[in-house]
């Protein structure tokens, strides 16, 4: 319950942004896997990006100590736990706020269900740091996911006014779901400048924007997901859902087949070189929840930062009163940047954990 | 895994389009609840409505027979079990679907995965039949969420190219939530006769149109929802993508806050008759996953029936040629219409499950 | 919660003694399996034998009829739905049972925990008729080993004061195994017939006995079982007690260790033919949850059929006052003879689950 | 899967022996409990006692760092994260162990099943020192059932070829539950300096000894545990065999009743002060898996340490030859002393998980 997923492969949050320590146990990994450690940094470090003319004065070097889980750096078989510890935490800048809760966060819906025992110091549970845990799961996973020529990658596609360009969701390369990898900031050119500019402007402001980030999948084989309620689009939904701000969801062309006919929607097979082909992709490579082969694609739209430096109007809840609330601290003013490699890892975990599921119907 | 759900309530849908029956097992339901079995059948009737242009000459009187669970019509402790017999089927008209993958349905990727095992007759598991005794279960649980003060309902906002009215999801009213209980047609007027015509036209020129479904839920205490993987966006989507079809799902204002600022999406607090009250609702009722009082407001985006008349291009998987596939037998121009009702079981089944679950935290 | 078990594998039991139909749901069940009718009927007949002293004369035919999973007789990827109808039902006998609580039975804890509104006619969903779907899920799961070489038998080994001869867990013979199968009394000679007089003798005086059965499984590859809680061990004993009666489980030599020193205890390897050997069998298979290669070994204690002819102290609830009860009505007076071959089936699913599980880990 | 256990309470174990770390992650525990962190201290203290002839010269502190899940020292509503150090190991004792598997161990199952990459140190996470966290989380549990009346306890009843004296099923007292608590030696005098000489002298031998503990519980109301998988005896069960050495369970008479007739092991029912009560207790407090209001007990045997000095017959995996086997390092010539706590955490843990569940079954 709550911070617990995955069926094969357990995943187990904890923490809180200022608790001493956040970190993840990971249950039913295969054994026998060589984790590459350097990697994970750089995978973990796209969640902390630097360079950019916002970048959180907070550091977190997110250095991510393995408890158990590994023998001479080889997964063993045992759960695999990690853990990073909180360092330089300010926790006084979040004194008020078990008082006047921030609009847009989970304050006062935690008070009123924990009745004032939450740790609201940073968001406590439910902060976005939490996604630093998620990431060295997903980034395990997606280490393997790539030993089985699977490979995983997301972008930004829109930031507040500014769209970028979807991928072609029949063909995305290899090397355009490692752009974000590598890139300072996860959208190509052109449309990335005009993105750092839109958050900017909004920092200039005091205030914050939402995004959209699209991720991919490619080598998938086909038949990975269960009828139902354990399809890719059920697992990965649960997943997404699981990072703050995410409000929406969609798969292939996801809201915009509301409005197609039929003929225009479906996706017609070829054979071509004697293989079977799908001709295009509005299914985003999945029918009836199971993979079709096609790349896997998916969009998530992720709402602003409520953390935001104007004034808004809150309650004192220890008064009764309405009051202005003016918050202080370290706010990112786009959170969508530093998802994208969350995306990929909620991505990847759901796929993975899925194919440890169902192996004997793909063998 | 695959077609059961839930934690407490635990969902188990059982059978095939063409198979004896379609049914399922209800566990963990609370004893002592009296089934009204007529609001049941009047429930159901929704899923399979008369009176339209378009209405399916498939007889579905979907009778459901209790085999467990209840005693002198009261739920006794003991798994529900429902049946609904199949009858009136017509086989043959998918004798061809094993070798010629229907485009847009599950037939290739089923013949993939269970390695032509599957029961491809009338899309066997796939079919939007087996939302049937997800409208069982659902059903009862909007019945006993109801005597918890706790109301649902869904309406049509967009088929194909004709857009209806969202409700304002501030208030929504118990006539709103209630309207397409009654209707003949499940959108308001006056936007219920273009989607009408709209239906009709394509099914005219022997295709099919997709849709948007909203669906709101009055009456939640604060409070309900578990942190991360377990809140009710995680929750509701997983049982979502369960009804085929459905390729995209938002909460609240969804895509759209992508292009705000934070100051234009927080709902702010006010202190109103001496209680918080929430003055707007970007979230759709949720934050962190926890409901925060206001109306719960989700919308999932259907894809047009993938079965319809015109020819498409097609493969034939026991010669390994291109084909044309002309598909015969009864079919739903858009189902959208029918998938009203089940999109407000599957909220209801998530929300039930989660308040059965937390109770200790509520009380 | 409940009546739910499995993680891959899925079975749900549904029913009551004298609702109208048991039954069960298996989700999560290989596809492309041809499910031998024939076979199952005969495993089933071995629950309700006919050709002892007290046979009841309830007719149990146990039919069962599959309303969904199965197409052309092979499973079809789709879950498993089975359905016995309950006929020749007699409720009136157990009009009482509601105010009346039979010592040893669940009626007076079903009272208090359902408020009176337990299904109490024949124990309702507690009834050991209940064993039925389970027979089936675990039939089938039992014939699915048997094609991966996996063969499980059981046997009883005491009923009531006398004691039948364990099998040399060393090495039991496919003989052993199967000899329950076709005897109609599941012990071998001699203590069959001793065992059958004991029964009788204690039905002659209004009485019943209890009985140990002992299971073995051979055929089982190592390594199979998860550390910890989801070990051989761990997830036989939780389908085992899911029996009513059984009130104790042991593997290998179960409390007799308690007693041993651990240079008698320890089963020592030895080299044979090339291959690593155990030379003793104390752990009936089983190491840190996981099998060795052994054939594994438990066995159950089933306590006398509470259900006796002869006047019993109890209570009117109604009436707050103390009472004699005598029970009418069919009772076996052993229920550890029918309960031989559901033993068999609480091993097979639990062995069938955990194969489907760690498929990755072996291969 | 593997190591974490738990529907609400969802308890994820991790670490190795001699792993950086042991601990655990604790999900689903009641926000607003203030956790005696003295009271835990002792209570892990148990585990490692001192004072005892044998006592490990290994000291494990055991101190519990708590990373997240409290603030102030009060449960927040975030998973619970505990950490134990492991220091003072001495990995060079277990070089061997991957070719030469330790009879009576999991290293030969662990090196099939794994392929030679499992931990081996110390037994890896099958080692003994894992049921420290398991203590952990168990002991926070007891913590919380004491609030609410209920009270566990555990004695040990065996130690080899020397029987203590059972309790009174009908008539524990608190102070019975509470003996061990305090004592150096968890059995009551006169047999507890018997059995510290069995066990002093199995170990002069360069052997071990087994044993048998019994636990109980009162307290609980009248209905926890859910019917057929769920009930209190499989929850106990699936937990009790997650502690190494297990290898058998029984409630109330448990084996024994087996050998009795129904009029005899039937606990009868009578008014007394106008409440229902139970004249003996012969199931151990449990009726259909459910709780009856009588003292639950149960019994579990655990075989003896298999970690001995006297020389043993192994094989070399390597060279596949047989050789013999001399164990060094530290090992407890009777694992079942240490047990003690960790078999009452495994009963609170599964009590305290069925109780959060069924909330509104008992309200």
């Amino acid at each position: 319950m709550s911070s617990t997923i995955g069926h094969i492969l357990k995943v187990s949050i904890f923490g809180q942004s200022h608790s001493e320590a956040i970190g993840c146990v990971i249950d039913g990994f295969p054994a026998g896997f060589a984790v590459d450690q350097e990697q994970l940094a750089d995978f973990m470090a796209r969640r902390a990006p630097g360079g950019l003319p916002w970048s959180t004065p907070r550091k977190e070097a997110d250095a991510v100590r393995f408890l158990g889980g590994l023998s001479q750096g080889v997964t063993c078989g045992a759960p695999l736990a990690a853990v990073i510890e909180n360092t330089n935490t300010r926790s006084q800048d979040y004194d008020s706020l078990k008082t006047v809760p921030r609009p847009g966060h989970a304050d006062y819906v935690a008070q009123v269900k924990w009745k004032g025992n939450q740790d609201c110091r940073g968001g406590g549970h439910f902060s976005g740091r939490l996604t630093a845990p998620l990431c060295v799961a997903g980034g395990i996973a997606k280490q393997y996911l790539e030993t089985l020529g699977i490979v995983c990658g997301a972008h930004l596609i829109q930031v507040g006014g500014i769209h970028g360009a979807r991928w072609d969701s029949q063909q995305v390369s290899l090397d355009q779901l490692r752009y974000a990898q590598e890139a300072v900031f996860p959208a190509e050119p052109p449309y990335d400048q005009a993105m750092i500019d839109e958050i900017v402007q909004a920092r200039s402001e005091k205030d914050s924007v939402g995004g959209v980030i699209e991720c991919a999948m490619v080598g998938l084989p086909v038949g990975v997901g269960q009828p139902m309620f354990d399809g890719l689009e059920n697992r990965i939904a649960q997943i997404a859902f699981g990072i703050p701000a995410v409000k929406g969801i969609e798969f292939g062309d996801g809201f915009e087949v509301a409005g197609r006919r039929g003929s225009a929607n479906n996706d017609p097979y070829r054979m071509v070189d004697g293989q079977v082909s799908i001709t295009s992709n509005t299914a985003g490579g999945i029918l009836g929840g199971i993979s079709n082969g096609q790349p896997l694609v998916f969009r998530v739209a992720l709402k602003p930062t409520p953390s935001i430096f104007l004034p808004q109007e809150s309650v004192d809840l220890s008064t009764g009163s309405n009051t202005q609330l003016a918050i202080h601290g370290r706010h990112d003013p786009c959170l969508s940047v530093r998802a994208v490699p969350v995306v990929e890892a909620a991505c990847c975990l759901a796929v993975l954990d899925l194919l440890l599921e169902q192996r004997l119907d793909l063998v």
